[in-house]
């Protein structure tokens, strides 16, 4: 009986796959459905910031929007990475304009209150003579915050489940790589008129590469896709690159190894939920950070990090690789908005996911778990 | 008895019109009333969009946005025109992008599912492993759509009304125009900051002529209005042309007649419920399609059109026309703007029509009508 | 017993403010609160609008938005300043476009109808044959309007307290500054992403005058003020200039003083509850209008008035005066729009005023009372 029940199925399709479909059009259009994943998914995961080679030395900090949330994300006298609410505890004004720099404490700029870079209320000028004030009452909010490879993470929750064990389901997977040294090469900021959705179920797949990618296409077969993470917040695997190819414009490597790559004919894609692609390759990481700003807006964050002896080369060309992936990503958030035009038609209903889509209707069940 | 209480009106008024007002401030302003205007008209009545003349070949379609639903309107290999609802049937994505062109398929740009031009999925790649799949089951959503007098209506209900029941009131009224044959020369679209419905009312009387329309004052008196149809959808009637004149900057005729029109000295106004204005003068046909944006905001598209014989003519002057009307019809919209800005106001009170006014009346009696 | 309990407090602090804290978020971001105040402060109280040197011969107008409303303030054939909502009584058109002017009659630019400066309808074409119409029905509808010193003020509400009550606290207070006579030299207009009660609240304390206003500080010191008005809808007081100084660039005085003032090294500071401030200087007046938009958008109108002789002397520099607290002015607006950024964090909780802030605690009070 078993052995005739599986034979119904492809071999290509895996049970929980079979007769899947794209979501229903609330998850596209709702602010209900967007106020809900701000709060239970954007208020209590962990969310990836950016990364500590942004942050070399101590006084070193950067402003960063989360939630609608502006935080302040520190490295303190004592070199550790703080993040903090940017809000001071007088009356509530935003305490840091600037997008980074350096400084060697946090002074309000209407009243003066100043704060130490771990976040204690250090001056409070004629606060002395208010009846039982006292400033150890008043630091600064601090932000739930974590490393992971080198990525800074902060969670909005509170009591989060810690960073290390979120991330324990990867342990030393991506030890080769060597991404907690990386540094970065150029960050490029996309305003996407398409729901947060849309460029994870578009990341997860390549049945749309042939129309929409010729020049990747030509570099890394459409349906080489093999995938070993299949279920659950962390989905992907690899595909091939032709042999003595590089995903760049030219088609060469661009840079040194980021490390001992075992396999060098490879292209990793990795989708770390809610808010992070990870896709590395022999001689660079690209990153993407996603940032639901409405229903039908995300701000996507892309950064290219390279070996810190990379730089070192007069055979570093990193503009051949960011160039390619800018071209790329284009197209990609192009298709990812017509899908949101249509999405929002009265005519839209959930459509059958194809063989090639098994890890979009993976990333929609998690998605729909940590939902309900 | 019937005698004396006749007598109580004045001649001009139908005891209809007696102590009407314009229509409460809801009306215009509330997103309520305006949703319920799409639900109730803009989704279940017939509305012009465009003229067969837009689409002479087999293979040439057009976009147009109904109630805020793109649709493809294309002619198929058989001519026949047809409407779809613009949204792939995979994943939703928006089909077409341009406003108009020629296809001889519609293919999705992001996994190249393909349609014929009559909607039926033709192809849809890696789709055959996916089990119970049938492209049958995977057609265009299909838009009703119908023709008259050469005009293309669609209409987003449910098993409509026929098109030529709804017109058979209308049924050889506008022959001698040949409508059907004609050919556009311009479209000019308007952007107007105010409700749908103050288009119409503005429309339908000449009340407002002698302050805001000066140079069409001198060729057409605003007091010679006669109306013949006075009460339904279809509302109006025409006004006296001077002698020698024509509705054009210079005055003079500015392309052959339109048809063998009987009364020369004469221009027609017809709204056609909800969305069209028919200008029918000897040389040349005006229509206007007004699309609600939202409570306080509309678009508007106008077309001229002439007889195909006209264009080959040397004394052929289409902009002696069209500029006539675009500065007529921009005092309208301007005064309709101001009508929006204080309608809104805590102070307005519906107020009394004048006996000049009375299809504004009839206007407004209908659309209750429609919308209880 | 009593004196024991006065002694817990410091000198410096009134019973009421002990433990004042500034005002929970939604005050500062509530969609609800705003339309709240609009009705039960802006519908409701006696607004400043403008000064009667802005309207100095019969026939003369401008338009002013108070809560929404267009308003048309005139001064009539027999000198009277009137206030009329700007809307036709015929079918809602806005009557005046223009910012201001002279005219005799105000005639609606649609259907002509036309009305007296004293707001009677003389004229309405082809009315004469609807039944029962009678012009006297149909006046433009009137606005409470009121003069204090020479200033203009409306209200929106039915039989509100008569204007001379409402100041009667007040008579005879700045009669040395000849308010009524002064002539206005300019007006800013300021467009200020904060909601209007945090300028009032920035208005009615120089606890951040240090940091904030370098040049000011150098004129008048932080520390000098001393209120005279310290609760209800009038609060304020004055502040030390240094001895030879004056608020200008230059730290000259730039005109002859506005009247026999006795203290010529004060500068005096009231903020008229709703939406007046008033900055009383020896030689110049300088006035503000706010008036909220929105939650988080206020617009701001600032005057400055001179002695009519004032003009006519070749000493006369009003740029002065008029750069000094223009760049004052964006000072404050500048951390007024910090406060409104920091306030609609999650970690927002209202904080300690200190000894300083007595009269910002005081205009919440005030506030809060009327929004009961």
């Amino acid at each position: 009986m078993h052995t005739q029940a599986t034979r119904a199925f492809p071999k290509t399709l895996k049970p929980a796959m079979v007769g899947a479909k794209s979501l229903p059009q609330k998850y596209f259009v709702s602010p209900d459905v967007f106020a809900d994943e701000q709060h239970k998914i954007f208020s209590k995961e962990w969310l990836l910031i950016g990364h500590q080679s942004q942050l070399p030395g101590a006084g070193e900090f950067f402003v960063v929007t989360v939630a609608d949330e502006s935080l302040i994300v520190v490295r303190d006298q004592q070199r550790q990475i703080r993040a903090f609410y940017n809000v001071c505890r007088h009356r509530g004004s935003r305490l840091k304009e600037e997008a980074c720099g350096h400084t060697s404490a946090i002074q309000c700029p209407y009243h003066a209150w100043t704060y130490a870079l771990d976040g204690r209320l250090m001056g409070a000028p004629h606060m002395d003579d208010a009846p039982g004030f006292d400033k150890a009452d008043y630091s600064l909010p601090p932000v739930n915050l974590g490393l992971w490879e080198g990525f800074i993470f902060v969670n909005l929750g509170k009591n989060p489940e810690p960073l290390e064990k979120w991330f324990a389901p990867l342990s030393g997977k991506f030890s080769h790589w060597n991404v907690s040294i990386l540094q970065p090469a150029k960050r490029i900021e996309y305003d996407v008129h398409a729901n947060w959705k849309l460029m994870f179920e578009n990341y997860s797949e390549c049945y749309h590469c042939p129309g929409v990618h010729p020049q990747l296409q030509k570099i890394s077969p459409y349906d080489s896709a093999e995938n070993d993470l299949r279920d659950g917040p962390f989905l992907g695997g690899f595909m091939q690159i032709n042999p003595g190819k590089s995903l760049t414009m030219s088609g060469n490597a661009c840079a040194a190894f980021v490390g001992k790559i075992e396999k060098l004919q490879r292209v990793f894609y990795y989708s770390i939920f809610p808010n992070m692609l990870l896709s590395l390759h022999p001689e660079y990481i690209m990153v993407h950070q996603l940032w639901p700003q409405s229903p039908e807006r995300t701000l996507i964050v892309c950064d290219w990090f390279f070996h810190p002896d990379a730089f070192l080369s007069e055979k570093f060309i990193p503009d051949d690789a960011i160039e390619f992936w800018d071209t790329t990503n284009r197209q990609d958030w192009h298709v990812c908005e017509l899908s949101q035009q249509g999405i929002g038609s009265r005519a839209y209903r959930p459509g059958p996911f194809s063989s090639r889509e098994s890890i979009p209707a993976a990333w929609d069940r998690y998605y729909l778990r940590v939902m309900r």
